[in-house]
C-alpha cells in the first residue's frame, strides 16, 4: 500500500442527528473521516481509522465499503458509537450542537498497523492534537500530512495543535478557526501566520463563501459551487478536504500549485455535492464523471475571459 | 456624447470623516458618485451629476477633473457638503455610521442637461429610488440602466425601490441589503427574485468575499482580489460598480456574460485598490496598465487549471 494513490484518514466516525430548514435526519452516518473517506474514495484508496460501538448498524459499514474504503481499520469497541445532534439557523451557516456524546470515541487510542504506517498521504481529521501527534509518530516518512481541528481543541490544546502545526504540510482550517487560533484580523493574515508555523500549505474554509489557499508567499482565491438551496452543511469542510487530499493524492503532487488549485476546486466540488442532502446520501453514490462535469462547471461560471482567449477570437468572427 | 463609451452617474458627492484600525482620514473626498466617477474614468467618459456645498474645497474638484470626469452637472449650492463619518471594526468589514449631515444634498432634484439626457449609459447611485426614477423618466432610451441602494431605502421606501427595480437592467446590492428587501434566506435566493422584479443582471456584492452575478436564470462567482491589509474600505461598492460599468460601457456590450465576467473582474480589480488607501487616494492616479497587471493576477490566482490547458502539456514536457 507504500504509493500516493492510498490515503490513510484518522478521525471520528458518528452518527448523527441533524436538523435544518429543510428536514431532520437521524441517528444518520457522520464523522469527520467518513465525509473525508467517502469524498477522497472517488480519487484514491482510503483506508479509515476509527471507532464505532457494538450499535453500529450494518448498513452504514456498508456504505463506506461500496466505495472500496478499507475498514481493517475501523475498530468495534464495547459500549455504543459517538452521537452528535445539531441543528443550522436558516442560512445554513452557523451549526449549534444540541449534544456531543463521545461514547466510545472517548478512550480512542488508535494503534496502526504495518500497512497503515506506510501509506504515504495521512490526513489527520479534527481529533485531540496529542492523538493527532501519536497517529503521526507512528507513520513512516509520510509523503504528505494533512490536518484539521476545530474550536474545542483550540480553546482546549493550542499549544499540542502548535506543536502538530510544525509537522503538517497541509492544514484545513475554517476562517472563524483559524482567526481564533492566530488571534489575527481576518483570514489572509491567519494564513500568513499559520504558513510561520509549518504548513506549506494553509487552506481557510468560508462555507458559502468559498475558501482561500496559501501556497508559500501566495494566496489562491475560489467561490463556493452556487447552490440556492442546501439541505444540510454537516460534514461539507470535511468533505472538501476529502475531495482536495484525494485528487492531490492521485496526480502525486505536492506543492504544486498547478495541482493544488485543481484541488481546490475538486474539494469545493465534493462539498458542493455533500450539502445538497442529509447525512452522506449524496456522495455515497457520485462517479468522476459527474464530479468532473461539476468541476468543470465550477471552472466554467469562475474563469474571467481573457482578451486573448479562444472564445474572443470566435466572437469576434461571429460579431 | 450619445455612445456607450459614456456614462452619466448621479449620486452623492461628500466629505467623509473615517476612523480605521490603520488610521483616520478627516473632511477627505467621498461620496457614491465620487467613487464611481473615478473608478469608471478608467474605461469610459464620466458624466457627474450630484451637488455640493460653498464649502466644496477646491482641490476636490480637481481630483475629479484630473480624471477628465465632467463636471458640468456637479452643482454647487448654498450650505455646506454633505457630511459623513463613520468607523469600521478590525477586520474593516462592518461600517458604523457616527453621523450624517445631509446639508445640501438634502433639497437635492436634479435636473439633466440635453446631453446628458442623451447618454446611452447611467448609472443611478443609491440616493432616494424616487430621485433614482425622477432621473430615469428624463432620460432618452438609455441602453444599460444600472442602480445601487442602500439600507436606508430599502427600510423607508421598499415599494418606491420595487417599481425603479422593473425599469433597470444592471442591478448591485450587498448580500444584507439583498436578502433584507427579498426576504430571502440567502444571496442566491434573493438574486433569484430580485431577478424575477426586473434587472437581468443581479449582482450581489459580499465585500472581502467577492461577489455573485446572476445574469438570466445562471450565476457566476468570483472571490475577491486577496489583501491581508485593508485600509479603509469606505466606497469600495461604488468603486467596484464603477469599474464594472465602465468596463461594460466601454466594451459596448450588454447582456453578454463574456464581458460580464470580465466586467466583475474589472469592478473587483477597481474596488481592491481602493481599500488600500484612505479616500479616494489609491484610485487617482491609475492607469490601466497596473489595472489590467492585477486584473490578470487575479484571473491567475482564480483560474482552475483544466487537464487539457497549455500549462498541463509544458508540465508534461518537463516532468
Amino acid at each position: 500500500m507504500s504509493d500516493m494513490n492510498s490515503i490513510l484518514v484518522v478521525g471520528s466516525v458518528a452518527l448523527d442527528t441533524v436538523k435544518t430548514s429543510s428536514g431532520r435526519s437521524v441517528e444518520a452516518l457522520g464523522g469527520s473521516a467518513t465525509y473525508f473517506a467517502l469524498a477522497a474514495s472517488y480519487f484514491a484508496s482510503v483506508q479509515l481509522v476509527a471507532v464505532v460501538g457494538e450499535d453500529f448498524p450494518r448498513s452504514h459499514r456498508d456504505t463506506l465499503a461500496k466505495r472500496r474504503v478499507d475498514l481493517s481499520g475501523l475498530q468495534a469497541a464495547k459500549g455504543k458509537t459517538f452521537r452528535w445532534s445539531g441543528k443550522y439557523d436558516k442560512d445554513g451557516g452557523v451549526a449549534t450542537t444540541l449534544t456531543t456524546h463521545l461514547n466510545v470515541f472517548k478512550t480512542f487510542r488508535p494503534t496502526l498497523s504495518q500497512a497503515q504506517r506506510k501509506t504515504e498521504v495521512v490526513f489527520l481529521a479534527n481529533i485531540d492534537p496529542d492523538l493527532q501527534a501519536e497517529v503521526l509518530a507512528q507513520m513512516h516518512k509520510p509523503t504528505i500530512v494533512a490536518c484539521d481541528t476545530m474550536n474545542y481543541w483550540i480553546d482546549s490544546k493550542p499549544a499540542a495543535l502548535k506543536k502538530l502545526l510544525a509537522k503538517v504540510d497541509v492544514f484545513f482550517s475554517n476562517d472563524e478557526e483559524a482567526k481564533k487560533l492566530t488571534g489575527a484580523a481576518n483570514a489572509l493574515q491567519a494564513a500568513e501566520v499559520l504558513g510561520d508555523w509549518g504548513p506549506s500549505v494553509v487552506v481557510i474554509k468560508k462555507g458559502e463563501h468559498g475558501a482561500l489557499m496559501k501556497v508559500r508567499e501566495k494566496f489562491y482565491v475560489f467561490p463556493a459551487y452556487p447552490l440556492a438551496r442546501i439541505k444540510d452543511p454537516t460534514g461539507a469542510g470535511d468533505t472538501f478536504a476529502g475531495g482536495f487530499m484525494g485528487y492531490l493524492a492521485a496526480s502525486r503532487a505536492h506543492n504544486d500549485v498547478w495541482h493544488l488549485k485543481r484541488a481546490m476546486a475538486y474539494g469545493t466540488t465534493l462539498a458542493s455535492f455533500n450539502v445538497e442532502d442529509f447525512s452522506t446520501r449524496n456522495i455515497e453514490d457520485l462517479d468522476r464523471v459527474a464530479i468532473d462535469e461539476r468541476f468543470h462547471d465550477l471552472a466554467d461560471r469562475m474563469t474571467i475571459p481573457r482578451a486573448d482567449d479562444p472564445l474572443k477570437s470566435r466572437r469576434a468572427v461571429s460579431a
